[in-house]
């Protein structure tokens, strides 16, 4: 079975190459009679695009989507919702000089192993073009979460070795007013001076991004195997690049003691601290839901790298192409959109037996 | 759509609560005429048993299996395969004491304002009695990857604030040496030291386990979004008091730059480093995988939590019941087994329309 | 993927063989806090019991389900509620005779080619004993189905050349006034003669059952592919011994004329004919549900005949077994059974994203 | 949960509307480097044209297919295939007249009541215009066929009052040589004169579609739920306007004794006569499949009808738009299509744990 339609009420197919004429999406099991806001949508497609932010790769990406189908005068009719994104650079020349050559630490081994096929064109399906589609999708989701007044918001927490010391105070207005999204100004700005300091050695870095969802209702998730922190780990970690996932507490919560790590509550039903990252037993208990997601550094890297053609002959795989120099921000609406699908995913299969 | 089966191809339903008079499963898609190694089932129900160990539980399990279908003359039959295994203590008398007092993070609260039902008795599905289930399940998975020579060995790397630096130097035969499945004995001392002194304080404390995979075939993983080491931290993070999932270089990988993360190529087509953790674009690519699960301490401590009752009254919640101090050593069959269904899965799934 | 799971949202999983100890099953989305109709239950595995009827086998079958979970002071609790039925009769020295040899129109032969395994013993998973496992699911699917004043009605419509010509006539209250649920007592008489000559020939007899569905909310149902009356008749088609499914006007609409068949509406928004079987592209359209399913003749007849052996000699089958001459009336619980779980899981799939 | 997606393990989600601007698909799970057969798919959109008939709609539907992804250099790469099928005719004005009266038998109140939406233009989703995705679809599908060379041919056996005293004489030559595809040129004839008189009484007539399958290796079929005929039933019945599906015996069966019925085996493991349609207990047993679906006649009759508007006042539905008098021949692409996605799916099911 393959595996490129996630989610099981409210599902996103995926399907198109980095370097083919288009990728897009199918949408299935949205609500009909939903107001579609086109404005979310250029939003997210923005907050993605690659000419925004001097670090990111300079590949032209002007997306516009395109809808199909499942729509009419504005809304949706509860009918698939298929889209298209043109991929503006199809030429694939570029990657011409390192034909046969093995990429290191990317797909193009396993997926010539698996498929029988060498794709040396931007690696289709391994490309992180393919997570245009993912925003799309999630921005249905996300309008659906509207109603339930639910906000999702992603931002960086780390780059190389630069920390925020705020990333489980859960965010406040400051945010967005940096372009990596993260939290206080001061870190901020060392961590441009690592981007800086990358990009002059032909490097890429790793980052962290942290998330918080607002105002899930009680009650969402469905333990034993579909606990909501395991589905979003799950989509976090089907993200490109990504190599960690924690929810709440996460990896510090190895070294404490439960005396300290218990979220005693409150008289409304709260709690008085929040290290589960408001879900227990897998399902949502009203808290803010947050959690981090680690990325290693992109692998493209611009320097030469020693490396063995698909013979297994010593070779050179030649940099070039147009390669960001680390993940964010361009991943930070695609952190949204994955929390948005599985939300949603998990609103709609818990409706279907409530109240009965 | 509830949460209680794992898997596409090899797949497993659990049900079954913790008072209740069995917990048990169904495994669909086990390939027939496999010959059943009732040792390594006895062995997996040992390792998970309550009484081996000084930190567990003296709750009584001294589990059997009992199975029910899809078995005949010792081999698999490619039906169903459905089993039970008694829950030896179903005398739930020791909870009246804490009727309707919210237990501190745990499942009560969000399992009744899900389900509507307030089950005071040992938590019902939420328990971690549940795994035992997973642990058989498991059993057969593993059975099945003996065929490819695949091994699937899970450690502990680290309790309260001990942490082994053997984390991801990839286990010898030193492991099983002691009670923890620590990788260096000085360790394995100073968390004993830990274990006793959270004991003493009627506390229990969090820990880490880290796991290796070995032989798994090339082109295991179904991208985009069914990426294996995905699937392995949906499969973790489903275990109980799971809070963060890393494959890999992990956490790490987030301060680390390209040029140092790139894993190069040998001329036999193996990586000279792997920091990817056996798993490249979602596809194993021939490499040990290792992954490292993190655990909050069990919220059951043997001191007196402040708390409500279910009708937001204060309240204290008696400690009482049977209670393990830390997840590990007993979590350790079970993120194996978790490991193995995955794999297990996967290579299914890939045999689906592999060579045609 | 194996196939021994029913439905999406309200599933039925099934195990067990006909000589093994217990046939069960495990429901999974059934609602919370639903009354269990204990004697519901009882009458639908009264109905399907082997004692009742005169042409029915003598085989022992006083069935009794035992519930593993999933159920607390009389009520569903929403996790997975498992359940057992003890075979009385597991032995099987009465196939010893026809060891190695095949079944005519059975499925030993195909089992044993698919999985490898010959089992001369009751034929395993592929007997009509699985059908108790329908019949305690459907019950689930018809208490919450209850809710909606929802009903479903099997009868007896055709037995050899006897038909009913009250097929489609939505039966009224004289149904249940004669064992084989005939609507009309002239054809009754004229059935149970059918059977006595079966009977007297040691041979058996095709049947054909039809179903009323009453009081389906419009709206059930989701094209283009589960189509409400496609999963009506893949349901009908997976029961024993079924070779055939219509809905509405049926195979009788291929000589129909569009004129004749379309049904006009009245002001009310019912229709004044009901050729569409109460489905109009594949959504429930607020008349009665009806179709029919045809039956052929159960393969194990009383008199001996020529086969093979598992080598390829020719061999006798001896006729031995406990087996019915019919499928009625035992089948008709199933029926019921199986419709209720179309029913209940395609209104879980449209509660999902309804009313948002 | 959307009913847009077909298969398990080979898998075709459709979508588009009627008038918009494209229908289209993705196949997910289709075997990679699979050499592509443009003329199989060039012929099978031919053979569902409209324009090839007399009696077919005069809509403009000279179809061409676009492939999205998933394809290079004319083989499958194995990740999904997209592709999209331009509606010629997107102008609706035709359907204005009609403006919010209700189509008498059509899909039209029953997709408003349950999405909230009237769409009049050409009925949206449930215009067979989606047909045409299926098609595309199931070429992939018998493309993976051939390799087993395995063929399934679809022919016409009733339309009105005649039917082919050929229905389950399996297909020899003959069938091709006329435009319905009917096995005997005498039936055709007639047929042609039902099609005629019904063309001019402004009216459609009903059919019956017969289909064989040969060479599906032994195996296939999944119990007990997802029966090889249990899917190709559901298959058929998702098809528009069909009303009912018969596998082997079919509805005959029901009239049949035990002794008549059981296809007794030659020394060849083959079967003397072939009642059961080459499924035994769900699973193919190697002969040849055959299968039946009874079709309806189209509801889009020539002539005025009385109806109702969305608001329940008397109204009249005025005839119009392009449509077909029967829906043979251009069905039996379609029914052929959808049996290769059932074939091929479950192979790729069976593959996935047979010989382990």
């Amino acid at each position: 079975m393959s595996g490129n339609t996630f989610g099981n009420s409210f599902r996103l197919t995926s399907f198109g190459e980095s370097y083919g004429s288009f990728v897009g999406g199918v949408i299935e099991g949205c609500p009909p009679n939903m107001d579609i806001d086109f404005a979310l949508i250029n939003n997210a497609i923005k907050a993605r695009q690659t000419s925004i932010f001097a670090y990111a790769s300079q590949r032209k990406e002007n997306d516009e989507v395109q809808f199909i189908s499942g729509i009419m005068n504005g809304k949706t009719t509860g009918t698939p919702i298929a889209f298209l994104i043109k991929n503006q650079e199809t030429s694939s020349t570029a990657y011409n000089k390192n034909k046969n050559v093995l990429k290191p630490s990317h797909g193009y081994f396993t997926y010539w192993k698996k498929y029988g096929i060498y794709d040396y064109k931007g690696s289709g399906r391994a490309s992180a073009r393919e997570t245009i589609v993912r925003v799309i999708g999630g921005c249905f989701a996300m309008m659906y979460l509207q109603q339930y007044n639910i906000t999702i918001k992603a931002y960086t927490t780390q780059i190389g070795q630069i920390q925020t010391n705020k990333k489980n105070l859960f965010y406040g207005e400051t945010i967005s007013s940096n372009p990596l999204h993260c939290p206080d100004n001061e870190s901020y700005v060392k961590m441009l001076e690592v981007l800086e300091s990358a990009k002059k050695n032909k490097d890429t870095i790793g980052a962290q991004v942290s998330c918080v969802i607002r105002n899930t209702p009680i009650g969402i998730g469905e333990p034993v195997f579909d606990k909501l922190h395991a589905d979003l780990g799950k989509a976090m970690l089907s993200i490109n690049a990504a190599k960690g996932f924690e929810i709440g507490s996460g990896f510090t919560s190895a070294s404490m003691h439960g005396r300290e790590h218990n979220d005693l509550f409150t008289k409304e039903f709260h709690t008085k601290t929040n290290h589960s990252g408001g879900i227990q037993a897998g399902i949502s208990n009203g808290e803010v839901i947050y959690f981090s997601v680690a990325f290693k550094p992109i692998s493209s890297i611009m320097k030469d790298q020693e490396s063995i053609d698909i013979k297994g002959n010593p070779a050179v795989y030649i940099a070039g192409g147009k390669h960001d120099i680390c993940v964010v921000p361009r991943v930070i609406p695609v952190v949204e959109a994955m929390a948005a699908l599985v939300i949603a995913d998990h609103i709609l299969r818990f409706n279907a037996y409530k109240n009965n």
